[in-house]
């Protein structure tokens, strides 16, 4: 086969690829956002199938025959080339998995799914355990199938966050928890910060409503290539760059819950509208690792929604919506609010400084998990002495402990830290940007896309064309240093809770 | 291969074939709700692709050969039977034209989409018209495959009402047409029926409010395997019987129109959803005709929910909702405006008494257009004529006019006669139901589904087991006999209008 025939076959399966992608992901915001449960059967076993289809396409031998070649070809255009190494790689990946067992992977995690949401209802983690057991195992063995000279949870930890290993993460974790242990404990100590308004009622129309009329216009997403619909759990997902739909919930008595997730979620849409068109449709075009996606969300939400600025440009649409509800709150005992730490046991609803060491310990416990010195039976109670440890409080049940998240029932081992090192990531995007602009002004004026159009030149536009590390040293000059993180919440809490 | 390997491959084609029309469907109602416009592009052509994966199953020769075999196999399961039956119909009317021709014509209604929608804006005939010209050619090019000794506009009524020619739709509108007309010029001259109170200003909101609290749910259409959204033109879609979405419209100024959208759509959505759950998946589960799924839509609409008893259980529901616009409109003078008749221009918003007079207008032009009697040229004119011979009004402009509807882009002809069709069956239904049960109590007691289920066991649950004329007659004991219909007309005209 000549270069222009293998191009030809490259071009037709990466098409082919997203037509299969596509459809895919518009079931499963379907699945997720309104499609009736009774029709549940039907349509999941004629997802499996077509999610078959694209296991077969995509594993095609030929075509692993052809990135091979194309990874390695000096001549052709860089963007193809690296195109062709990541196409490679996640073939290779599951082309050495026998397609019975990756099948049967396939089917084992919904009935974990289906075990969990029973465990976690009924708070009886007895009733998953025999299950997280099986999908510990399946993984185990799957991931032992690759060529790979790492230790298997590294493997793991190198599918979401490529490049990161245990060894770093420790180092990483291991900053954090000297340093942030301290400080929140100080931070329960002192006096607290007033929020009680915060959860006063409010109608969740006319939470909506604003969201609407104020919030979606702020954050610029707009309805030509965005969608906000409601769900249980918010998520972002999308079919290309200019089709990125989110979800968000609102809550009667938390007026803030629905804010940070929907400025949270358009942070994510945001990152996948910027990549560049010319990537749509190919490998490159996606947020280039977890860590990085989960980096621009908590950028959005935390750095920029949750400052004095933003709401200087948006309480008074708020007050004027809840006058009753915000009518004696200032625009600074708002942001106080938006802002107040209290050590908690549920991740979703933490706050920006308690919040890595519920990702530290789920971490603790994967790498236990996998090197074999923490056991699945009584886990329930390993992990409520760490949230002892490290937080300082008592998990009432397991519904609202070891069963709180999803992941680990679909095997997601080596996802969570990611979502410490995304916020990490921030702060030193943050520092960046402070020196290049006037982000306090911006944001102040209404101009939160000059924001979003920081982020785009240095890090969406890229999609995967390079891979973190050299994202973090184009755009702020230097290697990722954890260092700016920890000084960024030592400041502002030391400040909000008057530590010095 | 012996009849069990046979049986085998059929059923794994069915299979495959089920699980992407299950993916185009989703596509589809995503695309007419919530998907972004700006994506489009991207989705349109992978779309196309995966409904050309479909062609290439359904049209796999092989699958051909044994469906030819099964269809005369009288051993087999008569189900069985009657499915191949259907699908080698469906199967041999698209594996005679080439595929290039079949891919063509998709992207000319693609394109013709688009001029038609132009012209529609911009209420000019002259951008559609080049297009509706090809649009034809390639109909007549593309019907002319078929081994049928049918004329051309009959193989094209055929498809949507199997058995119906226009010999026979000419009878039938004849009779219509004979005494509908003069009907209508009684009623225009009579005293008019005084329905201003319906242009209030009613907030979509609260209308929306209560089509969730009260009129979704006293039409027993549950989240559970129904879903609701809005577009601009509403319609219903499923992908299987547990999956029926409807849309419907909500219009500050008039609060009828999304009521009876909404009883309409999911007139449509009982019958997919009543089908036997033994055809899931297979081509008996889907209505078994146009006619007849309009007959089901507009039972629900018309026949049912213009009725006094209707309003008897929804009323003061309604009033409590909108205190200041009806409080001083009684339920009978509700019913009457609900059932109030003047000739307009467009065919949706007309009325029951003059909506198939907007049907046979269609049908007469479709039929000139395949005779050759009716030319493309100056079309527009030809349909204000007629609007104004059967009618009696003047078109203002070409939106309101030839470019009302947007059928013909798509080149759906033959179509628009079963709206009519559906009304009649309708009326023989009615007066069958009448006789079994007693509507009218059921329907003011809140047991609107005691009639569902009446249409259930007569025509729902049969899929396309039987074709229209097996049902109407099993259902009624004789054949169709569109006497009834306009018997039903004269009565409920004479009265509302005191023709006597």
């Amino acid at each position: 086969m000549n270069k222009e025939e293998m191009l030809k076959k490259y071009n037709d399966w990466k098409f082919r690829c997203s037509a299969y992608e596509m459809a895919l992901s518009i079931i499963g915001i379907d699945k997720l956002t309104v499609a009736p449960p009774d029709g549940s059967a039907y349509r999941d076993e004629r997802t499996a199938y077509l999610a078959g289809e694209l296991f077969s396409i995509r594993t095609d031998p030929e075509i692993a025959e052809i990135l091979k070649v194309l990874k390695n070809d000096e001549t052709i255009d860089p963007d193809i080339r690296k195109e062709a190494e990541l196409n490679f790689k996640s073939v290779s990946d599951i082309l050495c998995i026998p397609k019975e067992e990756y099948v049967a992977f396939r089917h084992l995690s919904d009935q974990a799914y289906d075990a969990w949401y029973e465990a976690k209802t009924k708070s009886d983690y007895s009733i998953f355990e025999p299950y997280l057991k099986k999908i510990i195992e399946a993984r185990k063995k799957m991931y032992g199938y690759r060529d790979s000279a790492l230790p298997l949870y590294d493997r793991m930890l190198d599918d979401y966050e490529p490049g990161m290993t245990a060894e770093k993460y420790d180092e990483f974790f291991g900053k954090l928890k000297e340093r942030l242990v301290p400080l929140i404990r100080k931070v329960t100590a002192a006096e607290q910060v007033d929020e009680s308004f915060a959860f006063r009622s409010y109608p969740t129309g006319l939470q909506k409503a604003w969201t609407e009329k104020q919030l979606l216009p702020y954050l610029g997403f707009t309805k030509n290539w965005g969608y906000q619909n409601e769900t249980e759990h918010p998520f972002t997902s999308w079919t290309c760059q200019n089709d990125c739909r989110t979800t968000t919930k609102y809550l009667e008595n938390n007026v803030m819950s629905s804010i940070f997730s929907t400025i949270h979620e358009t942070g994510h849409a945001w990152y996948e509208h910027n990549i560049s068109p010319k990537y749509d449709g190919s490998i490159l075009s996606s947020g280039v690792s977890s860590g990085m996606h989960e980096s621009q969300s908590r950028f959005c939400e935390n750095y920029l929604g949750r400052s004095l600025p933003f709401w200087e440009a948006n309480y008074e649409s708020l007050q004027k919506q809840f006058p009753e509800q915000l009518g004696d709150v200032t625009v600074e005992q708002f942001v106080n609010a938006c802002n107040a730490s209290e050590p908690s046991f549920v991740r979703t609803e933490a706050d920006e400084l308690t919040y890595p060491l519920h990702i530290l310990i789920r971490y603790e416990i994967e790498k236990g998990l996998f090197s074999g010195e923490i056991s699945v039976e009584g886990l329930d109670q390993t992990w409520n002495e760490m949230y002892k440890k490290f937080l300082g409080v008592d998990v009432p049940n397991a519904a609202k402990g070891i069963l709180q998240d999803v992941h680990w029932s679909s095997g997601d081992f080596g996802y969570f830290p990611t979502y410490a090192l995304g916020s990490a990531f921030g702060a030193q995007f943050y520092r960046q940007m402070r020196k290049e602009m006037d982000v306090d002004e911006a944001l102040r004026s209404g101009n939160y896309l000059a924001c979003i159009s920081w982020l785009k030149e240095h890090i969406h536009q890229y999609g995967c064309r390079y891979n973190a590390d050299e994202i973090m040293r184009m755009a702020t000059g230097e290697p990722f240093d954890p260092e700016y993180y920890i000084e960024y919440l030592e400041e502002k809490y030391t400040k909000l809770y008057h530590l010095d």
